[in-house]
Protein backbone atom coordinates (compact mmCIF):
# COMPACT_ATOMS: atom_id res chain seq x y z
CA UNK A 1 0.00 0.00 0.00
CA UNK A 2 1.52 3.18 -0.84
CA UNK A 3 2.14 5.37 1.77
CA UNK A 4 0.24 9.19 2.40
CA UNK A 5 1.66 11.73 2.69
CA UNK A 6 2.74 14.01 5.61
CA UNK A 7 3.76 18.04 5.62
CA UNK A 8 4.06 20.60 7.70
CA UNK A 9 3.50 24.37 6.90
CA UNK A 10 5.31 26.87 9.24
CA UNK A 11 2.98 29.56 8.52
CA UNK A 12 0.27 31.03 6.31
CA UNK A 13 2.79 33.12 4.56
CA UNK A 14 4.32 30.30 2.81
CA UNK A 15 0.85 28.41 2.45
CA UNK A 16 0.33 27.00 -0.83
CA UNK A 17 -3.61 26.32 -1.77
CA UNK A 18 -3.43 24.70 -5.18
CA UNK A 19 -0.91 21.60 -3.43
CA UNK A 20 -3.35 20.52 -0.54
CA UNK A 21 -7.08 20.38 -2.11
CA UNK A 22 -7.05 16.81 -1.81
CA UNK A 23 -5.23 16.75 1.85
CA UNK A 24 -6.61 16.75 5.12
CA UNK A 25 -5.55 19.93 6.66
CA UNK A 26 -4.90 20.17 10.80
CA UNK A 27 -4.85 23.77 11.95
CA UNK A 28 -2.62 24.24 14.69
CA UNK A 29 -2.66 27.74 16.69
CA UNK A 30 -2.18 26.47 20.51
CA UNK A 31 -1.82 29.61 22.20
CA UNK A 32 -4.92 29.60 22.50
CA UNK A 33 -6.83 29.72 19.62
CA UNK A 34 -6.90 26.02 18.56
CA UNK A 35 -6.63 24.95 21.98
CA UNK A 36 -10.38 27.28 22.76
CA UNK A 37 -11.79 26.02 19.91
CA UNK A 38 -11.18 22.24 21.37
CA UNK A 39 -12.27 23.29 24.62
CA UNK A 40 -15.24 24.84 23.49
CA UNK A 41 -16.69 21.71 21.91
CA UNK A 42 -15.36 19.61 24.82
CA UNK A 43 -17.69 21.90 26.82
CA UNK A 44 -20.53 21.32 24.45
CA UNK A 45 -20.41 24.24 22.24
CA UNK A 46 -22.91 23.24 18.59
CA UNK A 47 -20.95 25.20 16.73
CA UNK A 48 -18.11 27.99 15.92
CA UNK A 49 -18.03 30.09 13.38
CA UNK A 50 -14.55 31.49 12.23
CA UNK A 51 -14.84 35.19 11.14
CA UNK A 52 -12.13 37.44 9.93
CA UNK A 53 -13.00 40.83 10.10
CA UNK A 54 -13.98 42.81 13.26
CA UNK A 55 -16.99 44.11 11.90
CA UNK A 56 -18.49 40.61 10.97
CA UNK A 57 -18.14 39.80 14.72
CA UNK A 58 -19.91 43.05 15.63
CA UNK A 59 -22.38 42.37 12.98
CA UNK A 60 -22.88 38.73 14.66
CA UNK A 61 -23.13 40.12 18.18
CA UNK A 62 -25.95 42.67 17.11
CA UNK A 63 -28.16 39.65 15.90
CA UNK A 64 -27.85 38.30 19.05
CA UNK A 65 -24.58 35.49 18.59
CA UNK A 66 -22.12 34.66 21.63
CA UNK A 67 -19.31 36.36 20.27
CA UNK A 68 -15.71 35.95 21.17
CA UNK A 69 -13.30 38.30 19.87
CA UNK A 70 -9.68 39.38 20.84
CA UNK A 71 -6.44 40.92 18.94
CA UNK A 72 -3.01 40.49 19.88
CA UNK A 73 -4.35 38.97 23.10
CA UNK A 74 -6.97 41.67 24.46
CA UNK A 75 -10.58 40.85 24.21
CA UNK A 76 -12.53 43.80 21.89
CA UNK A 77 -14.81 45.54 23.72
CA UNK A 78 -18.28 44.85 22.01
CA UNK A 79 -17.25 40.91 22.34
CA UNK A 80 -18.96 38.39 25.14
CA UNK A 81 -15.30 37.15 25.51
CA UNK A 82 -11.65 36.47 24.51
CA UNK A 83 -9.59 33.73 23.33
CA UNK A 84 -8.46 31.97 26.72
CA UNK A 85 -9.76 28.23 26.75
CA UNK A 86 -10.71 29.10 30.54
CA UNK A 87 -13.79 31.51 28.48
CA UNK A 88 -15.13 28.56 27.15
CA UNK A 89 -17.12 27.24 29.89
CA UNK A 90 -19.83 24.51 30.05
CA UNK A 91 -22.05 27.14 31.80
CA UNK A 92 -21.39 29.63 28.99
CA UNK A 93 -21.49 27.71 25.66
CA UNK A 94 -23.10 24.74 26.22
CA UNK A 95 -26.02 24.08 23.09
CA UNK A 96 -24.59 27.30 21.97
CA UNK A 97 -23.04 28.57 18.51
CA UNK A 98 -19.93 30.87 19.16
CA UNK A 99 -18.77 33.67 16.64
CA UNK A 100 -15.23 33.30 16.96
CA UNK A 101 -12.47 36.17 15.76
CA UNK A 102 -8.92 36.24 16.50
CA UNK A 103 -5.41 37.24 15.41
CA UNK A 104 -4.34 34.21 13.82
CA UNK A 105 -6.50 31.45 14.16
CA UNK A 106 -9.17 32.16 12.43
CA UNK A 107 -7.86 33.49 8.98
CA UNK A 108 -5.81 30.65 8.16
CA UNK A 109 -9.38 28.16 8.95
CA UNK A 110 -10.83 30.76 6.18
CA UNK A 111 -7.81 30.32 4.19
CA UNK A 112 -7.35 26.33 3.96
CA UNK A 113 -11.40 26.47 2.99
CA UNK A 114 -10.11 24.78 -0.39
CA UNK A 115 -8.98 21.24 1.26
CA UNK A 116 -10.69 18.10 1.63
CA UNK A 117 -11.35 18.61 4.79
CA UNK A 118 -10.09 21.23 7.62
CA UNK A 119 -9.92 19.95 11.62
CA UNK A 120 -8.52 22.03 14.48
CA UNK A 121 -5.26 20.46 16.92
CA UNK A 122 -4.10 20.82 19.45
CA UNK A 123 -2.57 18.94 22.30
CA UNK A 124 -5.83 18.72 24.12
CA UNK A 125 -6.98 16.82 21.22
CA UNK A 126 -4.01 14.63 19.85
CA UNK A 127 -4.15 11.29 20.30
CA UNK A 128 -8.02 11.46 19.28
CA UNK A 129 -7.32 13.71 16.56
CA UNK A 130 -3.89 11.56 14.94
CA UNK A 131 -6.38 8.22 16.23
CA UNK A 132 -8.82 9.39 13.37
CA UNK A 133 -6.63 10.73 10.71
CA UNK A 134 -4.50 7.47 10.35
CA UNK A 135 -8.22 6.00 8.84
CA UNK A 136 -9.22 8.26 6.66
CA UNK A 137 -6.84 7.65 3.84
CA UNK A 138 -5.70 11.33 2.95
CA UNK A 139 -2.37 13.31 2.89
CA UNK A 140 -2.36 15.52 6.01
CA UNK A 141 -1.28 18.69 5.92
CA UNK A 142 -0.07 20.32 9.34
CA UNK A 143 -0.94 24.23 9.21
CA UNK A 144 0.98 25.99 11.85
CA UNK A 145 -0.66 29.05 12.24
CA UNK A 146 2.41 30.90 13.48
CA UNK A 147 2.14 34.94 14.28
CA UNK A 148 1.49 37.20 12.05
CA UNK A 149 3.08 34.96 9.61
CA UNK A 150 5.50 34.46 11.38
CA UNK A 151 7.37 30.89 12.11
CA UNK A 152 6.41 30.28 15.80
CA UNK A 153 7.70 27.64 18.57
CA UNK A 154 4.72 26.76 20.40
CA UNK A 155 2.62 25.38 16.96
CA UNK A 156 6.02 23.82 15.62
CA UNK A 157 6.89 21.40 18.46
CA UNK A 158 2.80 20.66 18.55
CA UNK A 159 3.12 19.54 14.67
CA UNK A 160 6.41 17.23 16.17
CA UNK A 161 4.15 15.62 18.23
CA UNK A 162 1.20 14.55 15.99
CA UNK A 163 3.95 14.06 13.59
CA UNK A 164 5.19 11.21 15.57
CA UNK A 165 2.10 9.85 16.57
CA UNK A 166 1.12 9.37 12.67
CA UNK A 167 4.63 8.41 11.56
CA UNK A 168 4.32 5.87 14.07
CA UNK A 169 2.00 4.63 11.91
CA UNK A 170 3.24 3.59 9.61
CA UNK A 171 0.82 5.14 7.41
CA UNK A 172 2.53 8.05 6.28
CA UNK A 173 5.82 9.19 5.28
CA UNK A 174 7.28 12.06 4.78
CA UNK A 175 9.66 14.17 2.85
CA UNK A 176 8.76 17.43 3.60
CA UNK A 177 11.94 19.36 5.97
CA UNK A 178 9.46 21.50 7.90
CA UNK A 179 8.32 17.90 9.23
CA UNK A 180 11.23 17.13 9.89
CA UNK A 181 12.47 19.89 11.45
CA UNK A 182 8.92 19.70 14.09
CA UNK A 183 10.04 16.15 15.13
CA UNK A 184 13.29 17.44 15.74
CA UNK A 185 12.37 20.45 18.41
CA UNK A 186 9.55 17.90 19.56
CA UNK A 187 12.36 15.64 20.64
CA UNK A 188 13.79 18.38 22.86
CA UNK A 189 10.93 19.78 24.02
CA UNK A 190 8.94 16.60 24.97
CA UNK A 191 10.88 15.62 28.14
CA UNK A 192 9.76 19.19 29.62
CA UNK A 193 7.46 20.98 27.64
CA UNK A 194 6.86 24.00 29.56
CA UNK A 195 10.45 24.19 30.09
CA UNK A 196 10.80 24.26 26.52
CA UNK A 197 8.25 26.30 26.00
CA UNK A 198 9.61 29.49 27.74
CA UNK A 199 11.44 30.49 25.29
CA UNK A 200 8.63 31.14 22.96
CA UNK A 201 8.32 34.93 22.06
CA UNK A 202 3.97 34.34 22.26
CA UNK A 203 5.22 32.76 25.91
CA UNK A 204 6.66 36.46 26.69
CA UNK A 205 3.97 38.10 25.25
CA UNK A 206 1.00 36.21 27.36
CA UNK A 207 3.31 36.46 30.32
CA UNK A 208 3.49 40.63 29.93
CA UNK A 209 -0.14 40.88 29.09
CA UNK A 210 -1.36 38.12 32.06
CA UNK A 211 -2.77 36.41 29.92
CA UNK A 212 -0.41 33.08 30.70
CA UNK A 213 -2.81 31.74 33.49
CA UNK A 214 -3.56 29.06 30.58
CA UNK A 215 0.08 27.74 29.48
CA UNK A 216 -0.26 24.51 31.64
CA UNK A 217 -3.84 23.84 30.39
CA UNK A 218 -3.14 24.49 26.73
CA UNK A 219 0.10 21.84 26.45
CA UNK A 220 -1.96 19.78 28.75
CA UNK A 221 -2.69 15.98 26.19
CA UNK A 222 -6.02 14.35 25.32
CA UNK A 223 -7.94 16.69 27.55
CA UNK A 224 -10.82 16.03 24.79
CA UNK A 225 -11.90 13.60 22.14
CA UNK A 226 -13.50 16.02 20.32
CA UNK A 227 -12.76 16.62 16.53
CA UNK A 228 -13.58 20.26 15.34
CA UNK A 229 -14.00 19.77 11.89
CA UNK A 230 -15.08 22.69 9.23
CA UNK A 231 -18.24 22.40 7.49
CA UNK A 232 -20.11 25.03 5.27
CA UNK A 233 -18.15 27.45 6.53
CA UNK A 234 -18.46 26.52 10.11
CA UNK A 235 -16.56 24.53 12.52
CA UNK A 236 -18.79 21.63 14.18
CA UNK A 237 -17.96 18.32 16.52
CA UNK A 238 -16.72 15.72 13.95
CA UNK A 239 -18.35 13.29 15.67
CA UNK A 240 -22.06 14.24 15.26
CA UNK B 1 25.08 48.73 25.98
CA UNK B 2 22.25 48.23 24.24
CA UNK B 3 22.62 44.52 22.43
CA UNK B 4 21.83 44.07 18.60
CA UNK B 5 18.77 42.37 17.58
CA UNK B 6 19.57 38.68 15.64
CA UNK B 7 16.72 37.56 13.68
CA UNK B 8 15.60 34.53 11.40
CA UNK B 9 13.63 34.47 8.53
CA UNK B 10 12.88 30.91 7.09
CA UNK B 11 11.72 32.54 3.30
CA UNK B 12 11.60 34.69 1.28
CA UNK B 13 7.28 34.48 1.50
CA UNK B 14 7.94 35.73 5.16
CA UNK B 15 10.24 38.59 4.71
CA UNK B 16 9.21 41.98 5.62
CA UNK B 17 11.41 44.44 3.83
CA UNK B 18 10.49 47.31 6.02
CA UNK B 19 11.10 45.83 9.23
CA UNK B 20 14.94 45.19 8.17
CA UNK B 21 15.88 48.68 6.64
CA UNK B 22 18.21 49.32 8.95
CA UNK B 23 19.66 46.08 9.50
CA UNK B 24 22.60 43.94 8.29
CA UNK B 25 21.40 40.68 5.77
CA UNK B 26 23.19 37.61 5.65
CA UNK B 27 21.98 35.69 2.48
CA UNK B 28 21.94 31.85 3.22
CA UNK B 29 21.48 29.45 0.12
CA UNK B 30 24.48 26.57 0.90
CA UNK B 31 23.18 24.42 -1.75
CA UNK B 32 24.77 26.04 -3.61
CA UNK B 33 24.23 29.58 -4.21
CA UNK B 34 25.89 31.31 -1.30
CA UNK B 35 28.68 28.93 -1.46
CA UNK B 36 29.26 29.15 -4.53
CA UNK B 37 29.53 33.10 -4.06
CA UNK B 38 31.68 32.43 -1.64
CA UNK B 39 33.99 30.01 -3.60
CA UNK B 40 34.04 32.57 -6.64
CA UNK B 41 35.32 35.29 -4.26
CA UNK B 42 37.92 33.00 -2.95
CA UNK B 43 39.28 32.50 -6.14
CA UNK B 44 39.63 35.71 -7.16
CA UNK B 45 36.48 36.48 -9.16
CA UNK B 46 36.16 40.61 -9.52
CA UNK B 47 32.30 40.86 -9.09
CA UNK B 48 28.90 39.11 -9.42
CA UNK B 49 26.25 40.70 -11.09
CA UNK B 50 23.10 38.77 -9.97
CA UNK B 51 20.29 38.37 -12.19
CA UNK B 52 16.72 36.90 -11.68
CA UNK B 53 15.37 36.52 -15.06
CA UNK B 54 16.55 34.02 -17.56
CA UNK B 55 16.88 36.54 -20.35
CA UNK B 56 18.55 38.86 -18.63
CA UNK B 57 21.08 36.64 -17.98
CA UNK B 58 20.59 35.47 -21.96
CA UNK B 59 21.26 39.46 -22.54
CA UNK B 60 24.78 39.94 -20.55
CA UNK B 61 25.88 36.26 -22.11
CA UNK B 62 25.31 37.99 -25.96
CA UNK B 63 26.93 40.99 -24.87
CA UNK B 64 30.17 39.15 -23.76
CA UNK B 65 30.06 38.33 -19.80
CA UNK B 66 30.77 34.74 -17.99
CA UNK B 67 27.58 33.33 -17.23
CA UNK B 68 26.33 31.29 -14.40
CA UNK B 69 22.81 30.12 -14.91
CA UNK B 70 20.41 27.36 -13.54
CA UNK B 71 17.31 26.33 -12.67
CA UNK B 72 16.28 23.51 -10.50
CA UNK B 73 19.93 22.44 -9.91
CA UNK B 74 20.63 22.06 -14.35
CA UNK B 75 22.96 24.32 -16.16
CA UNK B 76 20.65 26.57 -18.82
CA UNK B 77 22.30 25.25 -21.94
CA UNK B 78 23.50 29.27 -22.94
CA UNK B 79 25.21 29.51 -19.68
CA UNK B 80 28.84 29.01 -18.79
CA UNK B 81 28.62 26.83 -16.42
CA UNK B 82 26.01 26.11 -13.27
CA UNK B 83 25.43 26.52 -9.89
CA UNK B 84 28.44 24.00 -8.15
CA UNK B 85 31.38 26.05 -6.25
CA UNK B 86 33.06 23.48 -8.20
CA UNK B 87 32.75 25.22 -11.79
CA UNK B 88 33.76 28.49 -9.87
CA UNK B 89 37.86 27.97 -10.25
CA UNK B 90 40.94 30.29 -10.25
CA UNK B 91 41.18 29.15 -14.07
CA UNK B 92 37.62 30.54 -14.66
CA UNK B 93 37.66 33.43 -12.68
CA UNK B 94 40.31 35.00 -11.66
CA UNK B 95 39.79 38.72 -12.41
CA UNK B 96 36.24 38.30 -13.91
CA UNK B 97 32.88 39.59 -13.53
CA UNK B 98 30.13 36.82 -13.29
CA UNK B 99 26.34 37.21 -14.29
CA UNK B 100 24.97 34.64 -12.17
CA UNK B 101 20.78 33.36 -11.94
CA UNK B 102 19.88 30.59 -9.83
CA UNK B 103 16.56 28.87 -8.75
CA UNK B 104 16.62 30.29 -4.76
CA UNK B 105 19.76 32.65 -4.24
CA UNK B 106 19.28 35.25 -6.53
CA UNK B 107 15.89 36.09 -6.12
CA UNK B 108 16.05 36.94 -2.54
CA UNK B 109 19.80 38.86 -3.15
CA UNK B 110 17.84 41.16 -4.81
CA UNK B 111 14.41 41.06 -2.28
CA UNK B 112 16.46 42.21 -0.15
CA UNK B 113 18.62 45.57 -1.77
CA UNK B 114 16.49 47.74 0.99
CA UNK B 115 18.74 46.87 3.77
CA UNK B 116 21.81 48.65 4.82
CA UNK B 117 23.52 46.66 3.83
CA UNK B 118 23.35 42.58 2.06
CA UNK B 119 25.97 40.35 2.58
CA UNK B 120 26.31 36.54 1.37
CA UNK B 121 27.27 33.87 3.97
CA UNK B 122 27.94 30.33 4.19
CA UNK B 123 29.74 27.63 6.14
CA UNK B 124 32.89 28.25 3.95
CA UNK B 125 32.98 31.82 5.05
CA UNK B 126 31.30 31.70 8.85
CA UNK B 127 34.37 32.32 10.64
CA UNK B 128 35.47 36.13 9.03
CA UNK B 129 31.68 36.54 8.43
CA UNK B 130 30.69 36.69 11.99
CA UNK B 131 33.39 38.24 13.36
CA UNK B 132 32.83 41.09 10.73
CA UNK B 133 29.36 41.09 11.84
CA UNK B 134 30.25 41.75 15.41
CA UNK B 135 32.13 44.75 14.16
CA UNK B 136 29.54 47.00 12.33
CA UNK B 137 26.82 47.81 15.16
CA UNK B 138 24.07 46.89 13.41
CA UNK B 139 20.64 44.43 14.00
CA UNK B 140 21.05 41.30 11.82
CA UNK B 141 18.93 38.93 9.75
CA UNK B 142 20.11 35.88 8.91
CA UNK B 143 17.99 35.36 5.61
CA UNK B 144 17.14 31.66 4.37
CA UNK B 145 16.92 31.33 0.32
CA UNK B 146 14.79 28.12 1.11
CA UNK B 147 13.55 26.08 -1.63
CA UNK B 148 10.63 28.48 -4.01
CA UNK B 149 9.41 30.09 -0.44
CA UNK B 150 9.81 26.88 1.29
CA UNK B 151 11.31 25.64 4.80
CA UNK B 152 14.82 23.99 4.17
CA UNK B 153 16.75 22.79 6.89
CA UNK B 154 20.67 23.16 5.16
CA UNK B 155 20.09 26.79 5.58
CA UNK B 156 18.20 26.72 8.44
CA UNK B 157 20.96 24.89 10.46
CA UNK B 158 23.78 27.29 9.04
CA UNK B 159 21.99 30.34 10.26
CA UNK B 160 21.84 28.17 13.47
CA UNK B 161 25.67 28.00 13.55
CA UNK B 162 25.94 31.93 12.79
CA UNK B 163 23.96 32.91 15.27
CA UNK B 164 25.48 30.69 18.11
CA UNK B 165 28.78 32.56 17.28
CA UNK B 166 27.01 35.47 17.32
CA UNK B 167 25.27 35.39 20.60
CA UNK B 168 28.52 33.79 22.03
CA UNK B 169 29.83 37.92 21.54
CA UNK B 170 27.36 38.64 23.91
CA UNK B 171 26.71 41.76 21.34
CA UNK B 172 23.46 40.12 20.22
CA UNK B 173 19.66 39.46 21.52
CA UNK B 174 17.06 37.12 20.15
CA UNK B 175 13.34 37.07 20.83
CA UNK B 176 13.04 35.32 17.66
CA UNK B 177 11.14 32.24 17.62
CA UNK B 178 13.15 31.04 14.29
CA UNK B 179 16.15 32.06 15.79
CA UNK B 180 15.67 29.60 18.87
CA UNK B 181 14.97 27.05 16.48
CA UNK B 182 17.86 27.27 14.29
CA UNK B 183 19.87 27.51 16.96
CA UNK B 184 18.31 24.26 18.64
CA UNK B 185 18.58 22.00 14.91
CA UNK B 186 22.36 23.26 14.67
CA UNK B 187 22.70 21.17 18.15
CA UNK B 188 21.01 18.37 16.65
CA UNK B 189 23.56 18.65 13.67
CA UNK B 190 26.54 19.95 14.80
CA UNK B 191 28.22 16.78 16.23
CA UNK B 192 27.45 15.09 12.48
CA UNK B 193 26.40 18.09 10.31
CA UNK B 194 26.67 15.61 7.02
CA UNK B 195 24.58 13.14 8.42
CA UNK B 196 22.02 15.36 10.01
CA UNK B 197 21.87 16.67 6.39
CA UNK B 198 21.05 13.31 4.71
CA UNK B 199 17.43 13.95 5.89
CA UNK B 200 17.43 17.56 3.80
CA UNK B 201 14.85 17.15 0.46
CA UNK B 202 17.60 19.16 -1.02
CA UNK B 203 20.07 16.79 -0.47
CA UNK B 204 18.14 13.90 -2.20
CA UNK B 205 17.48 16.32 -5.14
CA UNK B 206 20.88 16.69 -5.33
CA UNK B 207 21.79 12.94 -5.22
CA UNK B 208 18.88 12.44 -7.78
CA UNK B 209 20.76 14.99 -10.16
CA UNK B 210 23.81 13.99 -9.51
CA UNK B 211 24.88 17.16 -8.31
CA UNK B 212 25.56 16.01 -4.74
CA UNK B 213 29.64 16.08 -5.12
CA UNK B 214 29.99 18.98 -3.48
CA UNK B 215 27.87 18.71 -0.23
CA UNK B 216 30.78 18.02 2.03
CA UNK B 217 32.86 20.99 0.45
CA UNK B 218 29.39 22.99 0.85
CA UNK B 219 29.88 21.57 4.91
CA UNK B 220 33.39 22.56 5.36
CA UNK B 221 33.67 25.68 7.48
CA UNK B 222 36.06 28.45 6.98
CA UNK B 223 37.36 27.69 3.45
CA UNK B 224 37.74 30.88 2.55
CA UNK B 225 37.57 34.67 4.49
CA UNK B 226 35.73 36.95 1.90
CA UNK B 227 32.82 38.07 2.30
CA UNK B 228 30.76 38.88 -0.16
CA UNK B 229 29.00 42.07 0.22
CA UNK B 230 25.93 43.96 -2.11
CA UNK B 231 27.21 47.58 -3.46
CA UNK B 232 24.79 49.11 -6.26
CA UNK B 233 22.99 46.03 -7.43
CA UNK B 234 26.32 44.06 -7.47
CA UNK B 235 28.09 41.41 -4.89
CA UNK B 236 31.81 42.25 -4.23
CA UNK B 237 34.26 41.42 -2.09
CA UNK B 238 33.86 43.52 1.05
CA UNK B 239 37.44 43.42 2.02
CA UNK B 240 38.18 45.81 -1.33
Amino acid sequence: MEKRKLETCFSPAMYKREEHINSIIVIIDIFRASSSICTAFANGATAIIPVEDISEAKDYKARGYLVAAERDGYVLDFADFGNSPFNFTKEKVKGKTIVYSTTNGTGIINLSSSAYKTVVGSFLNIGSLTQWLTKQDRDVLLFCAGWKNRFNIEDTVCAGAMAELLLSSELFTTICDSTHASLDLWSLASSDLQGYIEKAAQRSRLREKNLDDCIEFCLQPDFTEKIPVMKNGILVDNIL
